[in-house]
């Protein structure tokens, strides 16, 4: 059986060119590798599959690396994905890092335990002859696994990246929470409490920002005392609303539901009742939130769109601009808006 | 390079026997076997990996099938079983068939659309090197696509099988909905609505022989017209409420979550108060009856322990049985019981 090595000999070229050549890496002249690519046909030549991956053939094949399935928003994504990746005619694969399962919120700047989980998979998915690779994320960040020398095709969903060959598609966080408080405000609020999840989280301070844009486009003053920061739990919802309402609140905005469900529980406990005495507005439009009563007005996160928009741009990648490189220097992202979900918590009151 | 034909020769085997050995079928004589795998590590012969899977080679990865990730009950069962298996050194790659996403439950019956969409997933996954495969269902039934001559070992989980050689894991609904009507006869109740899933159901049928035991056990009489079948919606929680409540219950049981939250929009809709008026329990312990108001009593599904309980049987098989065909000609199954939550919706009644 001929060896690599001696493809090199034959085409007069050092065993790495072969090696590039046979792995997509675009560093090789046209002619070189056209040369390299007929030898290999005319001799039959194998490259050990398992442990180099047989670039020269697409296998239709993409890989989904989620930071984890049982995030709320990762299925969702996930399906689009796939019903728009097979209607290309690729089939779909998922690594699954199970990253809050392992850790919960403790590995955000972990950063080698992150990458004692993420890097066996993206070895698995390198040696595993996939075209592309799309990554979900559970939260939005920067995430930087993904350098402009990565191997394969890369797309960013519901993340930043910090390459310029790697684009990304993330939720317009500011926008949204911007429709939803001038929502309120057109509804007759003026002092409205907001519950924000961590403060140095990306989601909480774009939302906090589409709120102030709100208040001050509508000439109302921003009271900072009038911002919470929770976890995202149901409880940092309750501590959220016993530290605000009692500062004289018509409406509350939870940047999650869940943190809103525990506004609820506080506004019971208290028999404060919502859509009469107060108005509360969530975000994520999760399942639950339909069955709060009353039914609660959120934002829907766009998942669908997200995930079918990754897919595009990485269908995009494999299809119309195979090797080439980005031409600008930041990274393209793709913003895509909420949709907010009106229910019954919120009531009109008097200016 | 060495054929697979030229090995046969050189073995004075067929074809079809040297394949076997590579693909780990124990068809094969323990003497015939040596020698074939003597002959292929002298000769170096290669088989095409893509295309047959290198089986000699254990590659410590198993492929989870799942019917569909966004199924509620998918992800922490999935989870669960990479947990265990990552303790055992195994990688855990996911193939999502999308089942209720391409056809929400109009499936069930379609031989042909189902197999449109699996086949090509058993292609991928015999192709791909793993050692075993584990088969996540959406709801019960029997699954019949995996048989005794099925290449790799198969656990089937959350479903049953047809197959000696194929163990199943699934929860017991009888013991699960006995000991919940028991809970609610002990709180005095006696009559005590149902309201079930699509009739051909197996959960359905095995939750209402529960309930029938239950009744049975405490010398109740069993009223065939306090049975409403619905189809798991929460649109049809409301009409078995509508159906049976003026029927005069003092409580009412929804064999899912999301159909009780229908019962409750029903009571709510008729100012019957839940908890108060009428007693009302649930089941799957899904993440909205936590924020049901009052919150909702319920069985949890021990989705956790399904997960774990059929990775252990596949690394058994994988581990310790090497290819060792079931002894019984009945398949195995294991049946995990479901553990009760109580909240806020039952209460105590005189009797």
């Amino acid at each position: 059986m001929v060896t690599l090595k001696e493809i090199a000999e034959i085409c007069n070229v050092s065993a790495t060119t072969v090696s590039n050549v046979i792995n997509g890496k675009a560093k090789t002249s046209e002619e070189t590798k056209n040369k390299i690519l007929k030898v290999i046909k005319e001799t039959g030549y194998k490259p050990n599959v398992m442990a180099q991956g047989l670039r020269i053939k697409r296998t239709k094949t993409i890989a989904i690396i989620a930071e984890d399935i049982a995030q709320f928003t990762s299925p969702a994504i996930i399906e689009s994905i796939m019903e728009k990746c097979e209607q290309h005619g690729y089939r779909v694969v998922v690594h699954n890092l199970r990253l809050y399962d392992r850790w919960a919120d403790k590995w955000y700047k972990q950063y080698e335990d992150y990458h004692s989980v993420l890097d066996p998979v993206i070895r698995d998915v390198l040696s595993s002859q996939v075209d592309g690779v799309i990554y979900i994320a559970g939260h939005a960040r920067v995430i930087k696994a993904f350098n402009d020398n990565f191997e394969l095709p890369v797309v960013m969903c519901y993340a930043y990246s910090e390459s310029p060959d790697v684009p990304s598609v993330v939720i317009d966080d500011e926008q949204s929470a911007y429709e939803m408080v001038t929502y309120l405000i057109e509804n007759g609020h003026r002092r409205i409490g907001f519950v924000g999840g961590r403060s140095e989280n990306i989601h909480t301070a774009q939302r906090l920002l589409g709120y102030q844009r709100a208040m001050y486009e509508n000439g109302l003053l921003f009271d900072p005392k009038l911002v919470y920061y929770g976890d995202w739990s149901r409880e940092s919802g309750y501590d959220g609303a016993k530290k605000l309402v009692p500062q004289g609140l018509t409406a509350i905005f939870g940047i999650s539901d869940k943190m809103t469900g525990g506004i609820y529980d506080y506004l019971e406990e208290n028999g404060i009742t919502v859509g009469k005495d107060i108005s509360v507005a969530g975000f994520d439009n999760e399942t639950i939130s339909a069955f709060f009563r009353p039914q609660l007005t959120t934002t829907e996160l766009p998942l669908q769109e997200i995930g079918r928009a990754s897919a595009v741009l990485l269908l995009d990648k494999l299809e119309n601009a195979k090797g080439e490189k980005a031409s600008s220097s930041e990274p393209y992202v793709e913003k895509i808006m909420c949709k907010m979900v009106i229910r019954q918590s919120v009531r009109k009151i008097k200016t």
